[in-house]
């Protein structure tokens, strides 16, 4: 199933969208529930009825299908071979560049998160080396303390996009990456959510393009650290929460301009 | 004005303290705003009435003042000369070390936070390196995009004390900090929140004792960063919001265990 947040005369809704993906068919839900967007789903114990409101997807503006993350998104740096090599000279640079280390973990605020054909807001005075990084991001729908590698896979709601925006000269300049990769508007995220039982989040393929132009091209099987140890890592001595969002890193940039 | 949250007979309250810190009288709130405790009176156009209720702050337990911040904690790292020193042969050895560098912000999630006499539960199965960190933490009033230095004092509703509890080891190996920063019971804050009018985070004195021992003692005017710079640096280009908490930072430990 694929579920979409939306904005449609002036309203928030959340839905499933069709097969062809032409129409949004809304959840029989509170308005807040339409307001919280897919998060309303995943806390929900049961699966709501749909309504028969259908509408057409090109009469609503798609928002992001977790407009407002509980807290901040875990994000998972340097996890594709090729974009660590990439990045060895610059960001790399002073930190242990094994690959075989523990994963990089940090955060994004939730408020940085905006629609998937949302503007980003160049925050030119501050950086003059703003990236896109387009990222598989994992969602959490049980949560739970230690999670193991095969327990893992059971947690997954499902998955969606995100463009993990990064000041670069910001993230390094503080060492800490949190404060470059949070930036307002720095987390496009959508079109949807689909839900584990339709989309196989370790054979993706993780694409970017530019202006038509493709930029990126990586693939799952590629990561330094696959899924289910990103979800271990990130509940170890951790409880992660229904809802909770994971952005297991971009692949390689290749044509960076 | 000092508030704190509380728990009575199994129910949550916010309240303000006496003078004598005997007694918390409690505000005229909802049963939801009593739950989230100070951040609601924070996020009130105008101060709520005080309710005729007094309790004893013996018959209460205390909870964090803030018991579930509307979003990670923003942290500083390194923040206090002597600290930045004792750590320069661990945690900072592959790290830029000159004091006067962009301040380390890293975070920790909303989750980990605790009451003030909660007890923290160590994850001796994954950490062998636990340590203690009193800070003063700040507590953003008025939001804002891009505070400068000189109006940043005014965005402060008051002051809080936070232990950020690390596992120092796990903080090491995955390079970001957040993950060993951020472990279940890991902010034990409290014991209130003191509002800006009455407390000056400027000139605070920072301590710590363990088992009886004084083992941190920091003056707010020895950190690298002050806090006006901090608030500047955080708002660079991300909204603050009313209930944000800032972590100033922790002072040398000395007897180190």
């Amino acid at each position: 199933m694929k579920i979409a947040t939306c904005i449609h005369q002036g309203k928030p809704y959340v839905g499933q969208v069709s097969e062809q993906q032409q129409t949004i068919q809304l959840f029989e839900v509170s308005e807040e529930e339409h307001q919280a967007g897919a998060l309303s789903l995943i806390l929900k114990q049961s699966q709501p009825q749909l309504s028969s409101r259908v509408l057409s997807l090109k009469e609503v503006t798609l928002t992001a299908p977790i407009p407002k993350p509980r807290r901040n998104l875990f994000c998972v740096g340097r996890n594709y071979h090729a974009h660590a090599k990439e990045l060895a000279a610059s960001v790399f640079k002073s930190s242990n560049a094994d690959p075989n280390a523990w994963p990089i973990v940090f955060t994004k605020v939730p408020e940085c998160v905006v629609g998937p054909f949302d503007p980003v807001t160049l925050p030119v005075h501050i950086s003059q080396q703003i990236d896109y990084e387009a990222e598989l991001a994992v969602v959490i729908g049980k949560g739970g303390l230690n999670i193991s590698k095969d327990e893992a896979m059971s947690h997954v709601f499902g998955y969606t996009i995100v463009n993990d925006v990064t000041a670069r000269d910001v993230q390094m300049r503080h060492q800490q990456w949190d404060l470059g990769k949070s930036f307002d508007t720095f987390c496009p995220m959508g079109p949807w959510l689909v839900t584990a039982d339709e989309f196989d989040g370790l054979t993706a393929h993780v694409r970017c393009w530019v202006n038509g132009e493709l930029r990126q091209d990586g693939h799952a099987s590629h990561m330094i650290f696959d899924i289910p140890t990103l979800i271990e890592t990130c509940s170890r001595g951790i409880t992660l929460l229904p809802g909770d969002i994971i952005a297991t890193g971009t692949p390689f940039h290749g044509h960076r301009r």
